[in-house]
C-alpha cells in the first residue's frame, strides 16, 4: 500500500509550549494537509516531548531538501528537536534474519506478498540452508552465511556488506538464533527487530517454552523489542499474550506461543515501517 | 483527581486545512500549555474532523467567557465547529439510574469513594426501593421513584426535576430496567450512558445472557453505549468480551458478565467525565 | 503427529448413572488404558450425557469391529448412547472450499506441513482458478469447479464426486463465498465446517467488516462453525475477537478479521480433528 | 450456592491403568452420580495421574467416615493416592489478611455477600486499622494485629490463634503486605493464597507496577498463587493479563492492575473453594 503523496514526520524534544503550533502552522505554510497527528509528553514539567505527523505532500511549495532545510531552520532547531521525515511514498528496503524456523520468517513474506506490510523484502540471510526453498518462492534472494564460533565477526561483516549493497534500512531477526555483536547492533540501531518467544522480562534467555512450563504459568507471551547490546533487554514495541493450562506440554505452549509469535512480529514490524514508533531510552513509544 | 488548572477542548467540524495549526495557535497564543492532543479525521477529501486537546489554564490572558468567546470568534466560527470547553477543575454532577441488581452501581459508588473517578454522585434514583441501604451508606441520597405503565411519565418527570435541583450533568443507567421515553432521552442526548448485557447488535432485546446460552456462543460480551430513542441502537462507546464453553449455565454466564459489565462501564464513564467521547451519526470517537 | 496406538471414543446419551463407570471399566477389561476423558451433562436430572475418552489400543484384546461390537453390546446399547470410535493412528482425510481470499486456506496448508494439523489434505475445491498455483506448490490437487447459479447443482454434484473419489471425511470452507444446498450439507452433516467473518450472531450475511464499521462496535470477532441449512446459525464451535476503534477503516477491520479468521478456524479444524466437538441440537460440546 | 448433596473427590497418584475406572465403580457402586469428572496425566508412562470427580451424595449406602474408609480401603490404598472428599454442603472457613490498600478485600467480601463465593468469611486480620469499619459494615469481625520486626513472631501466633479459634480452612492475602514466616506458611500449605501485583514470573518482589513502568511494557498482570516458603515462587493458579501503552503512568497501571488483580484473585478463590485446584510441585493442575 504505496502512499504516493504522504509523508510521515517524527520528533523527539524536551517538551516546551508551543511545539504543535509551531509544526503544524509550518506544514500548514507549505501547503501540507496534516492527515495525522499523534503527540506524547512524559511529563508535563520537564518532560520529553514525541509527535508523529502524517501529512498530505502533493502541493507542498518546497521539495526534499528544501522542505526539510527550512524545517530544521524554522522548527526543529529552535525546539531542539530529534527529527526525522520519512517518505511513504518509497517503501524502506528490510532484511530478514532467520535460522532454522520459519514461522516468523514465512508470515511476514505472506504478509507482503498480500501487499499488507509496506516494505520492500530485499533479501533475506540465514545461518542455514534449510528454508532457501521457501524464500526463493517468494522471488526473493537468499543468502547462507554460516556462522561459527570462530567465523563470528567474519559473517557478521559479510551480512553487512550485503545489506550495504541492497541499501537495506530495516533488518528483522525473525527466530535469528544468534547473538549479534554490538558493532552489528550499534550499525542498525533503533532499527534491528527481534522477536523473543515469551512474554519479557519474564523467561529471559534460551528455551522460554520449557522455562515457562517448568513455572506452570497460566499465560504465555511473545515481545517484539529493538535489539541492543543487552540481551532480550531492548525497547518492547509490542506484546502479546494466550492462555495456558497443565493440559499444555512444552509443545502446545510452543505451538500457540508460535502463533502469538507470527502476530506480534507482524504487528510490530507494520508499526516501524509506518514509522509510528519511537525510542525513549529503553522504552518505546507507539503511535499505534 | 480533579486537576485545578486543565481544560479539555473538544471539536468536530468539517475537515478543512490547518485546523491543527489554527488551534493550538489560539491555544498557544493565550497562554495554554497542549498537555494531549488527540485528532481524527474520517475521511481526507470531505471526511469529519474531531479533535481532542487538554491544556493548561493557569496562564491564560483571558478568563471563562471571554476565552471561549475569543475561540468561536478566531477559529470555531472559520472552521464551522461543533466545539465545547470543558474546565477539569469541575468535577461533572452525576445522577445513577438503578432497579435491583447492584453490581454495577456499587461498582461506580466504590471507584468514586476512591478517588478514580472524576465526578460528584449527586444521587441515585430507583424505580425500587432495595438499595437504599446500600446508597446510602456511601453518603449519597437515594431517590425511590417507583414506575407503573401508567405513571411513566409522572416518574420520569419526577427524576428529571430531581435531577435539574442537583444539576446534573451526567446521567448514568446502571442496570434500570426501564424504557425511557424520547423527552428523557433527549433531555440528556450525549449524556446518558447505559449498560446493556451482551455484545451488541448479538442479543438486542431481553435476557441476553439466555439467549447467549441458546445460541451456544463461545464469547460473551457487554456493550456501554449513549441511549437515543431507538433501543440498544445508540452509538457505542466501550466493550468487552470474555470466554464461555459448554460448561457454563446461563447462571455463570451472567456471573462472568456482571464482571464484564462492571468494566465495560467503569471505562466508559471515566472517558465521558474526562471528555474522552465524541459523537459522530451512530458511532463515537473515543481519544482514550 | 499421528498417534499410533491411540483411539479416541465420543458419546452421547440420556444422562443416567454408571455412564463413566462403565464405559472405563470396559476399556480397562479390554486391556485400553485411558489417556483422557472428559464429560459434561447439562443437567443432572434428565440431561443429556457427553463423553470423550482417549485411550491406548497397542494391548486391546480384541481387534477393530470386534472392538466395536463389544462396546455396542456391553455399553453402548444398554445406555442408549450416539456413540464413534476414531482410530487416531489413520488422520482424517480432509478437502478445502475456497473461493479468491487465501488467508484461510494458507493457514491450514501451512500448519499441516508442518505437522500441527493431523489430517491428509486430499485435495481443494474453488469456483475460481486464481489460487491453483499457490495450492499445487503444497503438492496438494486443485480442481476448478466453476459455478453459476443455473450450474449450481452441477458442480456440487461434481465436488460431491471428487470427494467421493478421495474417501474425503471432512470438509472445510475456508471462504468458499457460495451458499451450499441442503443435500450438500446433509451429505457431510457435523463434518463440514465454515469460517464466518463475524462474530456470529452479530452481522449475519454479507460483507460483515463493513455492517460492524458502520455499526462502531469497538470489537470485532469471527465465527468457526459446523454448517447446516440455516445460513450463518449452524453449531458455533469456536470464536476469537479482537479490539477496535474509530481508526479502524472498513480495510483494517478485514486485516485484523483476517487473523482472527485463521487463528479461528486452524483450532476448530484441529479440535475437529482430534474429535474433540459433539454436536448437539443448535450448539457444541468441545472438549478442548 | 451451598450444594447440600454433593461432595467433591480430588486424588493424586502414580499414573497406572484402570484408575477412573476403579474411582467411577466405586462411587456408582455405593450409590453416587458422577456429575463432573476431570482427570491429567503428565505423562502417559510413569506418570502422575490427577482426578477430580463431582458427586451426588443424597443416595449413598455409607456415611461420613464409612464411606471414607471404604474409599480408602477399596480404592485409594491400592493405588497409592493422596487424595481427600471435601463435603460441598458446609462452606470452608475462610479468613482474610489485609494491609491498608482495599480493593482486593472489597472484591471477596462484595462477592461473598452476593452469594457467589461458596464460603464463611469468619474474619478479617489486617497489621493496620483503616479497613476496620468496611469490613465490619459486612458483618465481619476485624482484628487488628499490629506487626513490628520484633514482633512477627507473636503477631503470627496470634493470627493463628484467632483461625484456630475460628476453624479456619483457608487464608487469603488480599494484599497482605508482609512477609510471612515459614512457621505460619507451613501451617497453612495450599491452604495460603496470595494476589500479586504482576505477571509472575516478570517483577518479581516490590513496587511491581514501577518496575513494569521502567521496563516498558504493553501488558501487565497480576498472578494468584498458593504461598510457600520461596516469596513470589508458590505454585501459580491464575493469571490475567491487560494491555497498557506509553500513555499509562505509574497510577494508570496501578488502577488497571487493581481490576486486574481483583478479578484474578476472585476466581482464584472461587476455584480453590470448589476443590478445582491440585498442588503438583511447583505447579497447580486447575480443573476449572
Amino acid at each position: 500500500m504505496p502512499n504516493p503523496a504522504l509523508a510521515r514526520l517524527l520528533v523527539t524534544c524536551p517538551d516546551a509550549p508551543g511545539i504543535v503550533a509551531a509544526v503544524t502552522a509550518f506544514l500548514r505554510n507549505h501547503g501540507a494537509n496534516v492527515t495525522a497527528l499523534d503527540q506524547h509528553s512524559t511529563d508535563l514539567e520537564g518532560g520529553t516531548f514525541f509527535l508523529r505527523a502524517e501529512f498530505t505532500t502533493g502541493h507542498l511549495d518546497l521539495e526534499g531538501d528544501s522542505f526539510r532545510d527550512a524545517f530544521a531552520r524554522v522548527v526543529a532547531t529552535p525546539f531542539a528537536m530529534v527529527w526525522r521525515i520519512d517518505d511513504a511514498s518509497t517503501p524502506k528496503r528490510m532484511a530478514i534474519m532467520v535460522s532454522k524456523v520459519d514461522h516468523a520468517l514465512l508470515e511476514l513474506l505472506w504478509l507482503w506478498r498480500r501487499g499488507e506490510l509496506d516494505t520492500d523484502v530485499a533479501l533475506v540471510v540465514s545461518n542455514h540452508d534449510e528454508l532457501r526453498v521457501e524464500v526463493e518462492r517468494f522471488g526473493v534472494p537468499f543468502h547462507h552465511v554460516p556462522v561459527a564460533p570462530d567465523t563470528k565477526a567474519d559473517a557478521e561483516a559479510q551480512a553487512l556488506s550485503l545489506f550495504e549493497d541492497a541499501g537495506i534500512e530495516v533488518v528483522v531477526l525473525a527466530r535469528y538464533m544468534q547473538i549479534l555483536t554490538p558493532t552489528f547492533v550499534d550499525r542498525y540501531a533503533g532499527r534491528l527487530i527481534n522477536i523473543h518467544h515469551s512474554f519479557l522480562p519474564a523467561f529471559i534467555g534460551a528455551d522460554p517454552y520449557r522455562q515457562a512450563f517448568e513455572r506452570g504459568v497460566k499465560v504465555i507471551g511473545a515481545t517484539a523489542h529493538y535489539v541492543t547490546s543487552d540481551l532480550d533487554e531492548g525497547p518492547i514495541i509490542e506484546q502479546g499474550v494466550g492462555r495456558v493450562s497443565h493440559r499444555d506440554s512444552v509443545q502446545d505452549l510452543k505451538r500457540l506461543g508460535q502463533s502469538l509469535e507470527r502476530d506480534v512480529l507482524a504487528r510490530a514490524v507494520r508499526w516501524h515501517l509506518e514509522a509510528r514508533v519511537l525510542v525513549h531510552g529503553n522504552k518505546t513509544v507507539v503511535f499505534a
